[in-house]
């Protein structure tokens, strides 16, 4: 949260605005460390809840937990919503969703109370999973990893583009090859090729779906040497991305005194923009 | 398509060159928009077929929307083929090509009515499929990474040679072992154990075959400590090149005419180590 | 070892200080070698034991080995802390505790003799496995790697959590539509849902649990082709880490004093500028 | 071969020698074609005689086809020893080595022909397999990515130690959990928990052996995670190598005249080491 969200000074929402938006002062860091172990134990307890034993035997104490945890995280959710001086900057930014999304699902559930449409209900009470990601928050070296993941985004989505591309062509080849011509029920149509595919271009191979055939295993093999120079890709494009996101960070930090430009070569004598002395 | 290919100005062709081979203009994307949204229909709807409960139920259904595409696809490239100013060079370009195999499994399938034969031309049929890699066009990014991939082009096949010819020995070595001396029926023979050491040292593992012995488990473990270091390799053969390419795009080649220091920023306006104007 | 931990000089402690704790002396070499032989058999030996065969037939052989090789190592872990100045400085050094951990398993397993406990002490006993890392000390390159690992050490912890909270939330929405909706015995409840998340993203893919609804394999694709571009990421950062620790390793500080140019080649004897000597 | 093993000009040896160790005139180009076809077909012939329909139906056949090659290829190891001016330095090199070894196993098979060693000799037989590598030699890219694995290669190796050791200790640990306390039979002994180590730690993960306790998945999961941060150490470590190499190949070629060192700094204009003008 910048500092220009901040409220009027000396008034009791600028002291809880300073304990639950900032991370630099004793009592807002009780706050974070308070704050992450309830999320911590919602989230086990929605865990355990999922393992069958466990659900029948305490049903009751389930509920009351997560209505318990869900109370509180609804109060925190709508005293943030206070203080905040721009109310709709929080609700619409990427934790202002994510806190809502995390507290929504119990509600839901609670509305919607017809017999078998429960079961879709529950997934979305499970995505109170999403408060996990709240942890991000309190990281900072994350911002180098995702700024080398935005500025490589375009890239990215290109290769993932061409991959799935490829494999679309290489699984229907496979369907013909081993469905078609030699009856393996393991790949009865183009849609089970492709993710039969997908599996083995990454590297995963779970080994529930395999060629038979001689011709088959000879396709596989190219499709596996070809995943060797697929995964290059991308770990080349992030790989060149975080180095130059390393060298921007510890470039100079110089400003010219004149035109107040910065980023200059640190051997720089002379500003690059306005020819003025550093 | 370079501006070389548009025809005379004012004609008909040229207004429809425009709409067919330009991504600039709102006509010409409007175009690309349902070109795009057609072929994934057919795409979808070829898939689809595949899946044998549906081919079944609309076997006509199916051949009746496979021919309307397959029609309207026709026309589309006739037009590519009339608009352009030099037809050959559209023609046995990558997309030329392209555009011709995704219209010609279903004539071919059309030509060759044999009974059993039949399967085989399906295998033409579904090269359709390459209609996908249409969508590659339109993607601007995929350049940076076909030039990087071009460049480590002979490297990336020696290293495939290489790992080829160490996963035949490996394959031979495991054969003898598993298949000759433990009887393991996973390795019937030399072919057979280099497929499976493929899928080993591309780290897939389908686990289809896998080794029983203490002797085939110790040449396994070595193989896959090896693949550590043989994966790392087109990893960095990529990694260098797309450093080069972006470190190329982002150079400048100015010189001070003052104090002749190169290496300027590109966006710099006054040399970083006199001052003067550049 | 520093040099000041060296002993008074021309004592029997620093003679054997020499032998135990320096590597470039005939003795101490010798000394070495033998110490890696040992540990080396030693630990063969435990594995050895592990396979029940072998335990059936030699048990009694099994005891004495292991007694004679803990006693060794006793004897020796107690003459390292006699001639080392500063005792607690190896104590609390890592090797220290390594070499405490690989006697005391044994000596646990002597204190507590009660039957059923037996097997949990066994934990402890075969922590003497740590020998191994010993060797670990007698190889330098080892430096660079740890460097590069403890700089991007917050990156990589960063990355392993959001990787953790990422499979967290995809293992719930796979428990949802396989374990709920499709009722696939293999995705039980979440805990195992993740589990299988973590084997599917890391791209190891056991196969032992495999979606089999038609919507679980489309997330499943997703889920792989997000791991192409989660796996780049920890490359991605080690790769710009080792890079730095290269060029560091590589660079040379000296300034010419006459022109002030900097950069030099470390061999260089001239200014590469000026033609000054440096 | 270099050029002083080059014989005495004018006579027979010369020629057959620019026929067989050249690459660069006719004759040696179409020697060099049809010495990669005939290794091609010898090495596919003992390929296909692995597979025991053929073996059995044409056993004589592969006989006769097996020592006309072995016949072959033995003249020219012998021309080949002969035309050289110095003789042990082709025997002793690495294609010497290959040669040699890719005729001996057909002549091993012949000597000792006792009944039931006749299969541990097979295995040597099958060695012939090592003249795919001959291909090596011909392609010249290869030298780029050999001197880089050759000067990351100390890096490798301690790299490939520690994964070792650490996947003995966890390989340990899950016998104990998996194999000791859970009664998993797919965990027995030590040496198959670190087989499996291996295998989940490379990310091949057959799923021949997986854990099926909760505590036993929990550790995995953490290995798998490990596993992340392992395999990016040899990318890191030869992506950084590539690009010195490749670094080093673009460095300025400028020889000093006075002192003749090279490797200079392309803006450099004087001599590093003796300070004159380049």
């Amino acid at each position: 949260m910048k500092d220009d969200d901040r409220p009027e000074p000396d008034t009791i929402r600028e002291k809880i605005w300073e304990i639950i938006f900032r991370h630099d002062t004793p009592a807002s860091r009780r706050f974070d460390v308070i704050l992450l172990i309830l999320i911590t134990i919602s989230v086990v307890v929605i865990m355990l809840e999922s393992i069958e034993k466990y659900r029948i035997q305490h049903e009751s104490t389930f509920r009351i937990i997560e209505w318990a945890f869900t109370g509180l995280f609804t109060i925190e959710y709508l005293v943030r919503l206070w203080v905040v001086r721009r109310t709709h900057r929080y609700a619409f930014s990427f934790f202002g969703i994510v806190d809502l999304l995390s507290i929504l699902p119990t509600y839901l559930a609670l509305i919607f109370t017809g017999s078998h449409y429960f079961i879709v209900i529950r997934i979305l009470r499970l995505l109170r999973m999403f408060r996990v990601l709240k942890m991000v928050r309190h990281v900072g070296e994350a911002n180098v990893l995702l700024n080398a993941l935005m500025a490589s985004r375009s890239k990215i989505t290109v290769f993932l583009f061409s991959v799935l591309a490829l494999t679309s062509i290489l699984g229907t080849l496979m369907y013909l090859v081993e469905g078609v011509i030699y009856h393996n029920p393991a790949f009865p149509n183009i849609p089970e090729s492709i993710y039969w595919g997908i599996v083995t271009i990454s590297t995963t191979g779970y080994g529930d779906v395999t060629p038979t055939s001689p011709v088959g295993k000879l396709i596989t093999t190219a499709i596996m040497l070809m995943g060797y120079g697929i995964i290059a890709v991308p770990t080349g494009i992030v790989s060149a991305e975080l180095n130059m996101q390393l060298a921007a960070i510890r470039m100079d930090r110089r400003v010219c005194s004149n035109c107040k430009t910065e980023g200059h070569d640190p051997k720089a004598s002379h500003c690059k923009m306005c020819g003025d002395k550093l």
